[in-house]
């Protein structure tokens, strides 16, 4: 604490990421990263622009990137916003759309960053507890006064809405925004985007980091009618002129543009969730059914917090969230086969050796 | 306007940088760019990790370019923040030390950045109107509870402060955080990092885009003592977790370790901006003693905004500000010897037939 700080920065409550180790033996299964690297296209794209060009600033429109998007998510240039990681969009939406003096709404469950954001931006929030099958509480997200904001899938769940699910929260918000949070729908859930024509209230984010494996470039986008993106660079205008570096624009242009290879590794990531829950289950774990790319997972015999810290010394890295409703709980990104079947197998020597 | 935005939406004032121009001939002294290419290490370095750990989240903490920083600065590891471009740093800043219930101050001409961020933030602002020969007037900088921002070297006058007068504006201020905004100081001014260690209020910021030639990678950092750069983590660790992409990381520290191609590259701004200077007095006009890598001139029989629009129609581009206090003015990036020389022929064939 220091005099200096604003009550802005006494009252912050500072969001805690997965670890980063340095060390190459780790088997890092902690930040729903993806397992494969990005496509030859998008790293060849990115070298070629690492050039005598980097002295100038890149573009602020980054009109050129907005029109790949669109192109690909079947949207107007109009209707996209693109930020420095989907971290950065969502804090824009919390500062464009959710006001101080209206409680928004998310999920009790949820990713832990919307409370971040709510007390960096002094807005206040309304837990929605989740139901007891840890689904969101789609009743329980209408009338929200202040706005709505929810992952789709939800994190660190997994669980997905179906999309007339999505539009039951749509249409109990009519003059507030909901943001459905996409980070992770490549892998096997619905968008919303294609709701975008037909909801002025929607706005639907997602990133590269985990279906196109560029989380180390940092892009994000949001998909939504022109009036909400606007609100959005009005923000991103009066904060940063330049968000999105000239490689990185290279990066996300040639991953965009590239998706057949993306494609492939989806699925690759996909087959390998469905075995991976398969065999946890042969070992009497309870896993939720996740379209995402991670599990989440509650042992047996092994306290979570146990199986966590055990497998990190071990050199499993996963993660565990200390707080009371998700105790029980690990989440485990899931990784190639190799790796899953490494994790698969110390999880297995682990139980065996704890009976004993 | 959308029903949807939030007060700080309707209410932001975005700001609105130089133009990116996509054509290749045009001579671009808009936007204040180094007109040398960063070093070869620098890209060599940047080309290096564009490979498949991109997948991979950046660092959260980016320790090692803080190391690299803190060791040019001769400062602590702790004494350094750092982040996307010197923009970003500096609306973490305002976050952080600046309240909604307090006016900062700070030049009547300056960055128009500056109040872009204070509306961002509800912060309310007293503008210092700069002395008549257009340097700040220290003595109006002081007694303010809010707190103090202003560029050393000013923008867009490129005039500098010694330090003596900074400390004046420190020592008048005891309460209140000074932020010293120093983008453009490696060119010719005196920095005033060497007065963190006295001073606890004092926030010194920097960035990599014109000193280092890498505007494009979008670098800037923060230098104090450790519980501002401590408020300045809580504000960018409820915002964005990881700021700054892989490639940029590793371009800012090779940058940062190949000083002499640097410093080289300074000297050859300098030397141009002399002769420059003194070649436009030449012609009559009027120049401030700028120690940045622009020149802020005021032309004689043609008018600023005149002088603007018809270079740009000419495939040069220069900034003119449409506002009261500087409207005699255009601001001038100082490029490389060749691009000046065309630019004062230009500027000298106008004049010629203007007066025709």
């Amino acid at each position: 604490m220091s005099k200096f700080w604003s009550r802005t920065a006494r009252e912050a409550k500072p969001y805690t990421p997965g670890e980063q180790p340095n060390e190459l033996q780790v088997i890092k299964l902690n930040t729903n990263e993806n397992p494969y690297p990005p496509s030859p296209n998008t790293l060849e794209a990115m070298k070629r622009v690492v050039n005598e060009d980097l002295r100038k600033y890149p573009t602020p429109t980054v009109d050129s990137l907005k029109s790949v998007i669109a192109n690909r998510e079947g949207v107007n240039d109009e209707q996209v916003f693109v930020g420095n990681g989907s971290d950065e969009v969502l804090a824009f939406a919390f500062q464009a759309f959710f006001e101080s003096n209206e409680a928004i709404k998310f999920p009790g469950v949820t990713y832990s960053f919307y409370p971040v954001y709510a007390n960096l931006y002094g807005i206040p929030f309304q837990e929605v507890p989740l139901n007891e099958d840890f689904t969101i509480n789609v009743d329980g997200m209408k009338q929200s006064i202040g706005g709505v904001i929810f992952p789709n899938p939800n994190a660190p769940t997994g669980l997905a809405l179906r999309l007339n699910q999505v539009e039951k929260v749509l249409q109990g918000n009519p003059n507030s925004v909901v943001v459905v949070d996409e980070a992770y729908v490549e892998f096997g859930a619905e968008s919303a985007v294609q709701l975008v024509e037909q909801y002025p209230n929607l706005l639907v984010t997602k990133t590269l980091s985990k279906s196109h494996a560029l989380a180390g470039i940092r892009v994000g986008y949001a998909i939504g009618q022109e009036e909400l993106i606007e609100g959005l660079e009005r923000i991103k205008n009066s904060f940063n002129s330049y968000t999105i570096n000239r490689v990185s624009l290279a990066g996300a242009e040639a991953a965009l543009r590239d998706d057949a290879y993306y494609q492939e590794t989806l699925e690759r990531v996909i087959n390998t969730r469905v075995w991976f829950k398969q065999s946890l289950e042969e070992l009497g774990f309870e896993v939720l059914d996740s379209k995402a790319n991670f599990l989440f997972v509650k042992p047996v015999r092994v306290e979570a917090e146990w199986l966590y810290l055990t497998l990190k010394e071990r050199g499993f890295y996963i993660r565990y969230f200390d707080k009371s409703k998700v105790r029980g709980y690990v989440r485990i990104s899931v990784g190639t086969d190799e790796e899953m079947e490494r994790l698969l197998n110390e999880i297995s020597n682990l139980l065996k050796n704890y009976v004993q």
